[in-house]
């Protein structure tokens, strides 16, 4: 267990150190050396951690829990086919599905690349054809919209990637997202497309998820009333083995998705890859893979001192297991990466946000992943920075853009672009949360006794810098929070691979369907109101508005 | 002091208590009456708190709490025109933005109902006007898509109450938001519209916002390119006294703010009032005051055992300071709710993220607000709900819509419509969360060591339930949840009408603006380092990428 490791006294005592008042960041960073000590560059990526709450001795003795927890080794292992998600005896190979190395994986002895390539190709060839009007719809119109149908880790994180490089598509095809199995979504999407034009891609690796196959019926249904020859408009991708089953009978055509990537992690893989390269063609998704990729080669073989997603989760794990913040804010200066946090939660708290080491050892002294939120800077500091400044403190990764993506507007106000004045909110911000400022010195609170203008300050950051808004850096940034995931789930223990807690749920909701279907009442009077409800489509009588 | 009342010391004994074993929510959910006890109908709305870690004694004290803090004697002060907003001795007045009761409202001794009546009816003939075509762009053609330009408090409640009620507009107008500074919004934007046929509404109380101020420029130097008359395509919603200064002298229309309703608060106000009147139609929008008009006079008069919006803040209240959860999530089961989570962040982050009480005494034993964040339900379980279920545990509120906006699609898989599935999944997620499973009942787990698939239970949630996404029902939501922050933000004492916390970083900003305009260095390597970066729109030569 990680806290019965040596290394984890010593930090306790390090905190300890941290939490007295000489070590506010307001006196860190006078220190000159620190921002050179605390930032490193890495597969493109700049990483500034010199607003963390942390000394030399902090960086060290987490670099020892690095090296006594064999992290490195796990993730190579990991990244060579090793069963990584041990409670389900998978390998976890997301990165092999964004190689562009000629070497053989293997998982039970056989070469996995070989097939990850062939779906690939698929992909680049189908995108070709229905680009190029090859394939088109049932009344022989080429394809203006897709329709990714998809809920979880089959809907974000494309979702992610195609609102962060938006700018790059050709408007060759729109692309639409079908995640909730709530009739508002379906209604909201079909008033978005001309049916005519459309390519639905039911993505699912079990076939069995109730909102897409509820979706799925849906769009089928429609699509017979629209067209003359529905299964013309609709593709899968799926690790549904023998691809016989009436659905899968009746798509234009499927693509294979592979046991050993999960859900949060398959954005490189067919889940991705299909939405992404029909959206922006399969070049520029080329691309994002092989920033994805650039990174992996970085979290796998620099060494641990220079290691951008290991330090990352090195310093999240002291921030929650010894500073005691129990959620992260992520916030991209950059608008286009609006989805980003959300992508994140999920990646993130889907894997680590868990109480039970891989071996099924529940955890006591420490506590696993945190909380994430977040929404795109400047527009979170109208928003939620009230609190980040004078309230619960959280710890916050600010994104920036070093060039932006449109240089034709450069209309100055107040003496800079918009895109320097963006970044004058993302140098101040940090500075200001870390350094606070004291009532006493005159410049915000009129008097001594009015606190409501204090700041105090040492509320701990860190920067990450991509260079622009490329595919490459998307999916360097991808695979940087990725890597970071994984090697937090590695320091606890617990397998970031697996998803039993949300079995629980999935279980009562087929019972609660069932009575719904057969009108089965329940002996508890909470569900039995909430049946009635679903009933009726609205309170009962008795229960009206009142005062 | 809210830690100095005889209840609060009660209230953490009753605390003690309810966290004993046998006080587990699996237990108390046994107890038949549980359900009438803990749940209310008021305003059109139906709240369910049955799942709370409470007891009747727990609610017995909350009510006394909110006696002995003179709560609704407060809010209703508050709601008469009373300078509830202390620390900039100003009244709050955002409830009089959607009166519709015939009575005065005196602030410094004036009525300032005839003034709101009279910028609601300018609004409702500015819309009649720009529908039918008899205002219209500089080249006579109708204007079809607005862009909303503001951030904060002048965006996200708009953007919630627009994405909400979507499927009522008539796409007369399509609706545009550019709040962020970055660039990259103002290139999504305008790539949406067609210049000639686009109005800007720029909106900013002060007149002062950097961000509104550099995109209205931005805007202005884009539209000079596309048309004859540019101001023609602007309008302009602002608290400016004089409104003559050259911004506003160049617009086709200025609407008034009022220094009583701040930016968080003010949907109900021009702010929300000109977009959503324009997009949706000036009888649908004034069908959503109507609807908050209803929950404020429920929060206003009804007693504090019945008071829908009162009672959720003693429980937030109850979570946070004696539960000890840190943040809360907001989960609707409806997806055009999608928005709701980030305007209730903004809300109420920005109002309860506070550690001084109104007179300028410290919080020292309880803290304010928590963190707030959320996506819409189902997306939510296949995202982080698995968390929810097996990590850090936080207090939910489900929100349930009861009737589906959708007749047509009736459309059955496993015997159940898409509605009763999204249902399905509302009622089984709070009593999966609550109930939780042994590991040693043999259904999940494969032997009693395996406590990967133990679900401890005893997670906090309740369920809110509209009874369509009608207009009223939306008002009624949004009234809801401010009524909810301000009862908090009395219970500590604090004012959860300012934000002095936004001010230290918007200073820091204009600092490093000026260096940035002027090409001045600074003496902090780490901003030098960034200065740089700024200047060279990339990564200096030395910092390249590297492993």
């Amino acid at each position: 267990m990680f806290n019965e490791l040596p290394v984890f006294k010593k930090l306790v005592r390090n905190a300890d150190v941290m939490n007295r008042p000489e070590n506010h960041l307001k006196h860190l960073l006078k220190i000159k050396t620190r921002f050179e000590t605390f930032s490193r560059t890495g597969a493109g990526l700049f990483y500034d951690f010199s607003r963390q709450r942390i000394n030399t001795d902090t960086l060290n003795l987490l670099f020892d829990l690095a090296e006594d927890r064999g992290l490195k080794n796990r993730f190579r292992a990991m990244s060579e086919g090793e069963k990584a998600n041990r409670t389900e005896n998978r390998a976890a190979l997301h990165m092999s599905a964004r190689s562009f190395i000629d070497e053989p994986v293997y998982v039970d002895k056989k070469n996995v690349m070989p097939e990850i390539m062939e779906v690939r190709k698929e992909i680049e060839d189908f995108t070709e054809k229905v680009r190029s009007g090859k394939i088109c719809g049932s009344e022989g119109k080429p394809f203006k919209s897709i329709v990714v149908t998809g809920i979880g880790g089959s809907h974000l994180g494309s979702e992610f990637v195609s609102t962060a490089l938006a700018h790059l598509a050709d408007n060759n095809l729109s692309i639409h997202y079908l995640a909730n199995v709530d009739i508002h979504a379906f209604g909201r999407v079909i008033s978005e497309i001309d049916p005519e034009r459309t390519l639905w891609i039911i993505i699912s690796k079990s076939y069995t998820t109730t909102e897409t196959l509820a979706n799925e019926e849906l769009a089928r249904a429609f699509m017979k009333e629209q067209v003359a020859e529905p299964e013309k408009h609709f593709a899968a991708v799926t690790g549904k083995g023998n691809h016989k089953n009436s659905h899968l009978n009746s798509v234009t055509q499927t693509f294979r998705m592979f046991d050993f990537i999960g859900g949060r992690y398959s954005v490189s893989s067919a889940v991705g890859c299909l939405p992404l390269s029909l959206y922006l063609g399969y070049d520029k998704f080329e691309k994002f893979l092989k920033g994805a990729h650039e990174m992996d080669r970085h979290a796998i073989e620099a060494p641990a001192c220079e290691n951008l997603p290991l330090i990352a989760a090195l310093i999240s794990v002291w921030n929650n297991d010894f500073l005691g913040y129990p959620a992260q804010a992520i916030i991209p200066y950059a608008d286009p990466l609006s989805r980003l946090a959300a992508h994140v939660q999920q990646l993130y708290m889907e894997s680590n946000g868990k109480s039970v080491t891989e071996d099924g050892t529940p955890l006591t002294e420490t506590q696993a992943g945190v909380m994430i939120f977040g929404e795109p800077g400047t527009c979170a500091q109208h928003s939620f920075f009230q609190m980040a400044h004078q309230g619960r403190p959280f710890p916050i990764d600010f994104i920036g853009v070093a060039k932006a993506w449109y240089d034709q507007f450069s209309h100055r106000f107040k003496g800079v672009t918009n895109h320097e004045q963006l970044w004058a909110n993302l140098i101040a911000q940090p500075l200001a949360l870390a350094q606070g400022t004291d009532d006493t010195d005159g410049s915000f609170a009129d008097n001594t006794n009015d606190k409501s203008k204090f700041f105090p300050g040492n509320r701990p950051s860190s920067t990450l810098v991509i260079e622009s808004l490329s595919p490459e850096n998307i999916g360097r940034l991808l695979a940087f929070y990725e890597a970071r995931t994984i090697y937090e789930g590695f320091i606890w223990g617990i397998n970031p691979f697996d998803q039993f807690g949300v079995e629980l749920g999935k279980r009562g909701a087929a019972d609660i369907r069932e009575k719904i279907a057969r009108g089965d009442n329940d002996t508890d009077p909470g569900t039995q109101f909430y049946l009635d409800l679903v009933k009726n489509a609205g309170f009962a009588k008795d229960k009206g508005s009142h005062r």
